[in-house]
């Protein structure tokens, strides 16, 4: 599980660096009361009803700590959790299952928070041909956890960064000295495989976007109506442009604004403000074995 | 500010990262359309009412990305904002600008919502001598910013992390043989700078806790009658221990439980569940320069 | 310049190990007989006729072992030099620059002769809407620079690496089972940013391309009576696709490949074989000075 | 093998950076279209005839992607190759060879590369006893692979760097104030276990290394006829002292140097301008496993 | 063994570090002489009488370097062995052995020199109840090392940094304007798992730390009866306050000041002048195998 | 300061690391108790007779600290200090004084008393030509500390690693079938830069040694009249050959053993067993300044 091609995104290296965040140079209760070598069960359990997201990480956190702990996945990822499903059994070593324990709910009950919270504005447009993506407001360190999260949740994710797509905003234009201007700049330097996509306010600049020759409209923060229009302006021209809509759209107005015909709704709320699940470890304690080796 | 006086949590690796992980190999979009040594003037602009936390660490971001930018706060941490408030003027390099704004608002984002609802706990208790403490309940990797947020809201941290308390719970006392046998263990092997803290669920533990000599009694997940009984037990018999109260209290619940004479209530959803507050930048671009240098 | 605007792209950590390779725990022979604050000055000096590139990093490199060296630049990337001509004049620290040396000219030459082989290619070209772009087959460590000096020599870039661009070869058909189905699970999974490019070997594949939707087209391995064929085949139905030529494609046949009217000739050769350019130190030594501060 | 036995020279960290550098936060088009778990043979195939060398890189590259993959090396290093030989059988998950392929390739062929022309200059000095070595000019960062295909191709290694050998050169000298200084600062700073090595230019430098007592005699740059009566004067004073000729030396001018009777070539070009060998990679894919466990 | 519940502590960085730091680019020596896959046996032998301490670090450093070598301990940290004694058995590659030999024996001797001197000192102060403690007066970057040599000698750790434990000495009370409100301003802002200690230089200053309610007193550089009377008016006012002595305590001296009634003797040569064990590795070459796999 | 120029030792690292290893993160105490932007004047002072060593990287410990500290060194490395001498005076940031104080301090005393025992030995063999050189038995992560230690108290260094220098011992010999043979094999592989050394036991072995054309012999824990007799052997046959005797050379041996006329004398004990010089930081607190800025 260490091999590149399951870490290339440099998720252990977020766990073990939260791992030691958290037990700095070394678990002083743990180590003074629970013997070396002394074995335990532990489960998993759900203390809500939510979206599970991130087993794999939680089992991942533990086996950093300890690749000798044994842990059965009870539920998997995209499960809906009723209050007291039991998710997960982990056993073996107990020093290493209470070191592990806090870093390994912390992430389970962000992301399966985030899961949730994606899949009711999913709900919200189901039957609906639009897609709810995720956005680049997402906690420091973690987007890629994030952004698996809003996966599980039935959700679609945008660009990762700055670094694999090209979005213009009224700042790129003002400084460009016009949106075509814009457009015909990334055109240019940009690598021939990306996309362009414009954001506009208002239906002038999807007119100008429309002329700009760009691949991708985002509609931001416009009004229901307004979107409506844009929709239709966009379509009636370029019936093959993707139109996303943009803009702290609430959970009431998500499925109106998707009715409108745009392809793809992006909700920043997703990963910044999505409440944690609750989630706790109960162990129990088995007994003592004579040696770890 | 890079000086390890400046940084020995480590807070610059934290949001250097955090740059690298949103940029990756360059902002495609700001370096096709922005031109080398253009310059701009940017506000951050509060787009709801909240507690301002983090300024200093949006400060940083931008400064990492480009020392060259001026940075001027206008609001400090703890200042109570209105919406439309300024909260900073920045200036320089606009490509610059650019390739900070999305880490500096999403830790300001964050840092802030934290703050706001500590803020809310603290008021709750009000006049009374109660301490609202936080947890170990943060996200991955960036704890430190998340405890700092928590005091700016008002509210007071608990331990960092395993490291550096001894807090004995349910797990440690069963696999000990008994609460009195784990605390002494722990007052054998931690060193002796270090209280030992004792987590009960009801007054027969209290009472155990109590004649096994613990320096600190944590009750978990009480009802508040319970709270106000253990209180009393304690207080009767060692009135030199230090109480705290834990476990789901609600915004609601807190001034009862607060009012029942424990000295910490500590509150999970302080890290794990503030929504973020909603902080925007807005540049005004200004001319083109000759030359960075 | 350690700004992270400046260094997004890690350049500085590629010359730091660099100097590291080359200096290990000292250079004996300059720490031994060299007094400790004497200077120098000394001069890079083409010692061929070649198109210069990296001077950039070769003044890092300069200013990483000793930022009090001064360094500055007579030719700049891009120059056409002939052999003789006085490239940039440093002083400064006499060990520093004795350190530095190597790595320096190390990176120099080799981006140079890189600029100076694009650069011929290009010229094959000279007056056809053709560019010339690099590929992926670049020395372990040192891509960026690599495609860096690709520019500098009038050449384009194509995708950085896997993360930024789709591009979809027989294998990827192969195991989708047909071209159609690739294209339309890479449209599905890939973020809407990203335009798909199919990589095709004859005429058919060409066809299929085109009925599945690509963006991009790239002819591999053709001769130049099937670049023609396949090209007009593209645009007479859809003249919006991108043409890309590519395999092997040598100096003396580029400018026939590019008469049939691809967009874009992608040649290996420019980072893995190009001949270094020939640059050397010359140093002056001045006299000795009182103290480095 | 990622033992410090086996890495001590930080080969792996070489090859995850250039895999990193690659693949940077995921291979989008084989994530797209290969299904998990899917499972493929390949051949690595010789498209042109060169000395192989790096194969052993080669394979780790592919273990560090996915320790799974099955690896059976059918040449070894040091193999003549004719255009067509398969030069190893991969098989395992489809995605893990894809995500591996171009970083094997890269290092396999320009390893292959330098060995070749490396092996071009033995053959010229077949039947003499002179060794030809190679230089400091390296790409930066990958000298420890450059300098083993020197190897392979039949090669000998100069200094590693800086740090472990003495070479006093001209500035040293200047600086100095005369050779026989230099010389005696050497041996008096640099450890005991130091061989003394000077660059000379011509025959009167040549006797000022004698009699200062230099262990080994650099002739850098000078005619044939010039190093005949260099090679002379030297060992009818000192037959003891190792003599190096050096600078710009071609394939059809070595076999002449070498017959004058110096021990030691050195050949820049060998590392700095040998072209890449071509190698490609084949698959096979075969059917869908069941699960990767 | 590399799993983070067995390193948390970053043991295996030092380790793999001054590995680096020994063999750095290569073994010449043995690399040259030795054959690969010659495999040899060797032991290690106490040329001393000392208590052995570090036994587990000289292991995991000949696994670091070849986790293939076989290490059979023979004594355990702890012993007190004789000259001549063998500690323990290593076999399996004769490279690994010689590359690993210097560093885990450089650990080995400095750790058992620690425990050793500890042991004198435990055993000056035998029969008594007063802990011997360390302090911070460790070889930089071997703290965790040191400490645990400590412990294995018999005696007990200290705080191990500045960071989990509250002592205010002197220029801390003289900046904060009196002994109370240094321990009142400690009180207030570090969390409240912590004690305060403070450090005293005579009785007045032990009567303001009692007053100001410290939990515990370091007596600092006081001479013997100084100590007695201390410890007098501790236990005469609080009889549950710990007291520490400290201050350049000689081994002659130890017994007296433990008779004195303090709880814990710190003492700094324990860890900064220990003198090192005498030990060595002796091979035992056996015959040649076919092949390291 | 941090230019690779003045770090290609990697010393900064070291005290980094150091106080990290102290500082963690935060000194609870300071930060609780010095209010920030306070600042005060210290002195260091040596509390004994001792040689100085080390105070370049005190000064830099507390520059890494707080890079605004200012720091006047009194004394110099290599002054006999007397006990009362005050080293140097540091003024600035109190809190960073006080985080910086015991790393410095340790590494301070730890050089010191390298220096300082080393400098006893070269005072034994004073009016000698023999060289005290130390060995490779150092603490694990600081040789480049204690060795340039080992030169400021008049010794000289020996090879830095294993990287640097052939040394062959009985171990290398018994495997490679003889001194002749491992001389020979060692001729060949290593570059030609080297010298190769030869650790020998008895005359047999001297003589051994000679006719390989072993260009240094140590002579390894011999009787002062075997020292003799080798010594004899030696000059007679190769005056110019060096010669090293080692192994556990006492100070009221070592002049005895230098007038046997070897010309270096190897001391493990040096690096590994020298006790610490005493040193403290005195503080002088001055008043509060408005900022830091």
């Amino acid at each position: 599980m260490t091999d590149l091609a399951n870490d290339y995104t440099h998720t252990d290296a977020v766990l073990v660096n939260a791992l030691y965040e958290d037990i700095g140079n070394g678990d002083i209760t743990t180590s003074s009361i629970i013997p070396e070598n002394h074995v335990s069960g532990a489960v998993l359990i759900a203390k809500d009803n939510f979206i599970l997201a991130g087993l794999p990480f939680a089992e991942r956190t533990f086996k950093l700590v300890n690749s000798g702990l044994r842990f059965q996945a009870i539920k998997r990822d995209g499960s809906r959790l009723r209050k007291g499903a039991v998710i997960a059994k982990i056993s073996g070593d107990t020093r290493s299952l209470l070191m592990a324990e806090r870093v390994a709910l912390n992430m389970l009950q962000r992301l399966s928070g985030i899961a949730t919270l994606t899949h009711r504005f999913v709900e919200s447009v189901k039957g609906l041909t639009v897609k709810i993506v995720d956005t680049r407001k997402t906690t420091p360190g973690v987007r890629f956890f994030e952004k698996y999260a809003v996966r599980i949740g039935g959700g679609y994710n945008h660009r990762y960064g700055l670094f694999d797509g090209v979005l213009i905003k009224d700042n790129h234009i003002a400084v460009a000295g016009g949106l075509g201007k814009a457009v015909r700049l990334a055109r240019l330097k940009a690598h021939h495989l990306l996309k362009i996509e414009v954001e506009v306010k208002d239906i002038m600049e999807v007119k100008e976007a429309l002329s700009a020759g760009a691949d991708i409209i985002m509609l931001d923060n416009m009004p229901v109506d307004g979107v409506n229009k844009a929709v239709n302006v966009i379509r009636r021209k370029r019936p093959d442009i993707i139109i996303e809509a943009s803009g702290n759209i609430k959970l009431e107005d998500v499925s109106l604004i998707a009715t409108a015909g745009v392809d793809l709704i992006s909700i920043g709320a997703l990963t910044h403000s999505a409440p944690a699940a609750d989630i706790s470890m109960k162990m129990a304690p088995s007994e003592k074995v004579e040696s770890r080796e």
